[in-house]
């Protein structure tokens, strides 16, 4: 079976049964606290976004890998980065992407330590992170009581996507746009949340998938309030410009690197007013149900998906 | 400036001196001892040689970022691998690759724990390993009176590649070829180099190029004896068939990944027998000098390197 029949997602679930991976990140005990692993790699034809400048790109593969420690509920501590070259690139264009890299590694109080460079046809970072933290919070750990929450809004950085690959350009489209081509790791968030989470991803394939995942791995069920996802009044007013419903980008939309989280609601009154998040749900039942006005429907396990498109 | 115009050398140099990166791998302190962190990556065209199977592709990235934790004289713990895959690959294939790549981790003591899979035009497979150590050992710490010596002997993988390159066969070349197919890190070894060395490094690119990185950045000379360069039999009897020079091979051909360090000559009594090592040099004076014979000759910074091909 070709790769492209199966499908990221599918890919990715097989190799992780035989390898035993099953979160944004590995955890590795060290020295009284944990380490966790990360890895994410960009291509240029698939990864990298129309009009992406050299700084944008080396602060892109920083922030994915980042937001994967985030993830955790860890604090960002090395990066590293293998980079393929074209040999035609101009040095000083792979030098801007490194110093943007260097420049957003130190933003999030991470040290860019390491790397290597090789010869390939087209431009591929992958980028490697290291965090610690003294309690890591996989996808697993959801418990039924926890409210369900997720950082900052959803749907802009899809809806960013969407306007870069078709071109188009509205008034005070510049906001989702520069969502989608710097996205930035809640690393500050993940270290206030991680203190009390039950269960912890980013939302880099879609709200959707992640709210499925923790369901899933966490054997229990989750339901959303479809009034309560927060959205941007920008990404509302652009997406119904661009003839998109912002309600279907928030949920199936990649590329936010929010996080999503569950956690008691009275660990979530501790912490709701020191950072900026919003309550969306409850882990309850059986599935993942979407609840809108007096409607309950189950919620499509649906995101951004390579291979299969 | 093209890359291709630089050569890779003279890249990482630049990019070397704003992001101080200058060993095999990089050190953080953690937990009382120091961990390393290292990529490697290996891309279809310009790395994979014609004949490897998915198993060796799979052995071939996790020896290759192990050699590199070996070169500290660390031991490896982690290894996580980022792959580039075409769209068209087989699932099955890719499975081979990472079962593979899984039982080498374990070969070396370390834990294959996660990775990331993107679609790109050909099969990129860049690995990151972090190791352990309570004594990393640098390229930088070379004190004269020292002894250099090697592990294992060269030319070896270089032959091979040559041999598999031109699709050149001889009676009793499988072993040649197959240290350039699965090129094993000297991961025991370094462990007991570790524990004396002044300077250590791996000779992925060349015995050369190791040798000059350890004066150049210890700031001293470095004296190699061209007679007790080891060389197996078999490489110099199939380097003579071939029309090559086997101790050109040993000298400047890379993929021996062994290791080159210097030791003060009485820790090198007390390692000699328990390792397949040979000395082979002497720390002292100004720049890297052959001798052979009588004569003594400055040694060629010369090695394997992309880009500039």
């Amino acid at each position: 079976m070709k790769l492209s029949g199966l499908g990221e997602k599918k890919v990715i679930e097989r190799l992780a049964s035989f390898l035993d991976v099953r979160d944004d990140a590995a955890c590795i005990p060290h020295g009284g606290e944990y380490l966790v692993l990360t890895t994410d790699m960009i291509y240029q034809k698939t990864h990298i976004l129309p009009g992406m400048t050299a700084e944008q790109i080396g602060r892109f593969i920083v922030s994915v890998n980042v937001s994967d420690v985030a993830a955790m509920g860890a604090k960002p501590a090395a990066f590293l980065m293998a980079c393929g070259l074209p040999r035609d690139m101009e040095y000083e264009y792979l030098e801007r992407i490194l110093r943007a890299a260097e420049k957003q590694c130190r933003r999030y109080g991470a040290r860019y330590v390491g790397g290597d460079t090789k010869e390939s046809d087209a431009l591929t970072l992958a980028g490697f992170c290291m965090g610690r933290t003294k309690r890591p919070v996989t996808r697993s750990g959801a418990k039924r009581g926890d409210i369900v929450a997720v950082t900052g809004s959803l749907g802009a950085a899809s809806l960013g996507v969407h306007l870069l690959l078709k071109g188009l350009r509205y008034p005070g489209s510049g906001g989702v746009v520069r969502k989608a081509l710097e996205p930035v790791a809640r690393v500050k968030e993940g270290l206030i949340i991680g203190r009390y989470a039950n269960a912890l991803t980013d939302t880099s394939d879609s709200l959707s998938m992640c709210v499925h995942d923790i369901a899933d791995m966490s054997n229990t069920g989750i339901k959303l309030f479809s009034d309560k996802i927060p959205i941007s009044a920008s990404a509302k007013r652009l997406a119904r410009k661009a003839g998109l419903s912002s309600h279907e980008l928030a949920l199936y939309g990649g590329g936010d690197y929010e996080l999503v989280y569950t956690m008691p609601p009275k660990k979530f009154e501790k912490i709701a007013d020191s950072i900026d998040t919003t309550e969306i749900g409850v882990v309850e039942g059986r599935g993942v149900v979407l609840v809108s006005g007096d409607a309950k429907v189950p919620l499509e396990k649906k995101g951004f998906e390579h291979f299969s498109h």
